[in-house]
């Protein structure tokens, strides 16, 4: 509270959301100002999302809501560079690192691609994350800086600057301490103000569908989806969305360095196909949106072409420089570094697998400290979990179905439990039979 | 987090709360020991008691939740004390000053009084606030300070002390500003733990009913009286509750210092009808429950008769004068103090006041300082709002319905939003006919 004003009557906005009643927009604007600032205490910020969280938003409320966000903070000026913008985001998985390896790509098939991307939330992992266990990396780029980037490699992937979506870094930061992460109005204003006051002409969405998804079930995927997409539009930024599946874990690796290890796999022709398809068909619907090509088949040979001539390796390595990073270690990732011990979970008997649980593998691993139970907390790069086996994989009793990596045993003990029911030998397939299941324009 | 244990998964027992799940035993345990030794953040609390107050508890999770708030400090032993003690408690009121003049009426007919009382809370006052108004009053008081004022008074009001129901006090300051105050388990679990652990063998409920009470509605008030009267009797506690209306404020002075000087009539013989009214019957039902006499009828003589002997008047002033307190303001309660500044709100028209608003009354004495805003903020024990009007007052236009006591221009502004829609004149009168509703046991 500023002296001499009038304090706000926060407790009545808490109370009147908590009751089910819309906030006007005077209050919205009020309310997403003094978060940004910080002068409303953390304690009556967290009580508010919960309310959102279990009363919702009206369309009306959102829209404002999302505008507020904006106007929190400054928006990044892209004129000075050609070409529509298109941006890509993935409402969080475990073990996906698909921005990494993706963003390169689209850059090199000529569409420029300014990416802004978090850290890590509830079980999930998060791109920032990731990119920070590359030795040197400054992921906290200035507005000229990250412009710069994005002209001379078509991509650049960084954090929220300070002062863009200000509101946003701190909601960001309370609500995976506080459980208030599961929500579509929160994760669609969230994602909708920063992609537009990042400059953002279009954008991709991968919504996550599963048990490792924030919002497990289709029928709230698909709503997200609409919301964004509407909200979107309604701010002037063209959002394609795709459901895709989010049962089992992306790919082989869940953790930071070893996530960024799989992503070079990718832009080196190798890598999980999941992981790579799933680049692919993104990178696809980019250059579409980018106006780079007419159709997505087109789009997928593109990518498939930047990856086979090295361009996207060769962009991403050109950005790790440039940003100060250590471009040797992208070169030799196993100088990534890992954990000092290891665990193996082993098959209790012969079968096929017939679950990974994502949510119970991302759990694990940020009780490993691969994601933060606290927003104090801070990651380590070298925990995580490998993969060994995936749905439909056949085991023998006693082979290897996860090596997990971490430094303190304390937490190991604890991921453990976690880890336990996290596969199943035998009995139904209990997933999703494809990694595409919707598309919502 | 200690160090070297394993960290809690707070996020996720949030979640399972969110979600309308019930928490087990160990996580509730874990919950309130966190919260009482400060472990578990303000933010965590907040949004844990929002999805409470949407969600609710079952009759065994708010039974192990109470135990568990008892066992997180000490209980008093009260063992010295001859007689079976009695407390009184309101759920929250605007201008309920009745503990200060009920309990010692009590102690002068035979009934030892301990009570535990608290802050401002929300809209309404609370008796700390207000008895900190008597100048060199000492309210935080060590146990054995405690039981020396009860034996030597046959009453004492003081506030928790540190060490009873630690996870209380932490929960109480968050709950008013995060608008988590309205909830029946977490309302039901705040008092009766308290009076477990304060000692009390018996104890009298005054759940206010209408639009200045946390629960408007009577079927709310109904069921938390309901809940308090069985986990009170679960954990040996015999409870009786009366719902009271609290449309319009009680009495006449809504304030801190101005509260004081009404109790003090009341003990004089004098005072508003209404506060006179509900002392002498929530006074006659715990001289039942103490076992001092067969019925509230003769129960509500005795009071009568401690009135009009001064032997309450007395048994306060030897109380104050025992906890440091300055005896001669008592004695002449103009020197309590009143506020540098005051302004009149005038009727605009002439006719039978129909509305006096509690709830807007009680938003108007706190947004002047009566209350707290925030859990940082300070009372102003000065300020507060004298009702000349009640509903079924006939007022002629230009006539003053009341007077506001302020010391802050801002806050005077901002108070005189909620005092024009206090008051209405003419129309169908609104309130409740009579002030004890029912009674449950």
């Amino acid at each position: 509270m500023k002296r001499g004003r009038a304090p706000l009557p926060i407790p009545s906005w808490i109370a009147r959301k908590r009751d089910g009643g819309a906030l006007d927009d005077a209050s919205i604007r009020a309310l997403i100002e003094g978060i940004a600032d910080g002068t409303i205490p953390d304690y009556q910020v967290a009580a508010l999302l919960m309310a959102i969280v279990l009363r919702g938003f009206s369309a009306h409320e959102l829209l404002t809501w999302t505008r507020a966000m904006i106007a929190s903070g400054d928006r990044l000026a892209l004129g000075a560079v050609r070409g529509r913008k298109v941006d890509k985001h993935s409402t969080g998985g475990v073990g996906d690192k698909i921005t990494i390896c993706l963003a390169p790509l689209v850059a090199a098939c000529g569409v420029p691609a300014p990416m802004l991307v978090g850290r890590a939330l509830g079980h999930t992992g998060g791109t920032l994350d990731k990119l920070e266990a590359i030795p040197g990396l400054r992921t906290a780029l200035s507005p000229a800086t990250f412009v710069r980037v994005l002209k001379r490699c078509g991509f650049v992937i960084a954090g929220q600057t300070e002062r863009l979506v200000p509101a946003d870094r701190a909601l960001y930061a309370l609500r995976d301490a506080t459980a208030t992460v599961e929500s579509v109005p929160l994760i669609a204003s969230s994602i909708v103000s920063k992609k537009v006051a990042g400059g953002a002409d279009a954008l991709v969405m991968d919504i996550k569908v599963g048990r490792g998804a924030f919002l497990p079930g289709r029928a709230e995927a698909r709503k997200l989806a609409r919301t964004i997409v509407e909200l979107g539009g309604r701010l002037g930024m063209k959002v394609v969305a795709l459901l895709t599946a989010m049962d089992q874990p992306l790919g082989r690796e869940v953790g930071n360095a070893s996530e960024v290890a799989e992503a070079l796999e990718v832009l080196r022709g190798g890598g999980p196909s999941d992981t790579r398809a799933l680049t692919v068909r993104l990178g696809a619907e980019m250059l579409v949106l980018g106006g780079a090509c007419r159709g997505v088949d087109e789009g997928a040979h593109r990518i498939e072409a930047a990856i086979a001539s090295g361009a996207g390796l060769e962009r991403l390595l050109r950005a790790v420089a440039l940003q100060g990073g250590d471009v040797r270690v992208l070169e030799h990732p196993e100088r990534l570094g890992r954990a000092r011990h290891h665990a193996l979970v082993r098959a209790p008997r012969s079968g096929t697998v017939t679950l990974v649980d994502a949510r119970a593998i991302g759990d694990a691993a940020t009780m490993l400290g691969a994601g933060r139970l606290r927003k104090e907390d801070r990651v380590d790069p070298a925990v995580g979990i490998t993969l060994h086996a995936r749905e439909g994989t056949r085991v023998t009793a006693g082979e290897a179905l996860c090596t997990v990596w971490y430094n303190d045993g304390s937490r190991w003990q604890a991921a453990r439990r976690s880890l336990g029911p996290a596969f199943r030998i035998g009995g139904k397939p209990s997933g999703a039979s494809s990694l595409i299941l919707e598309r919502i324009e």
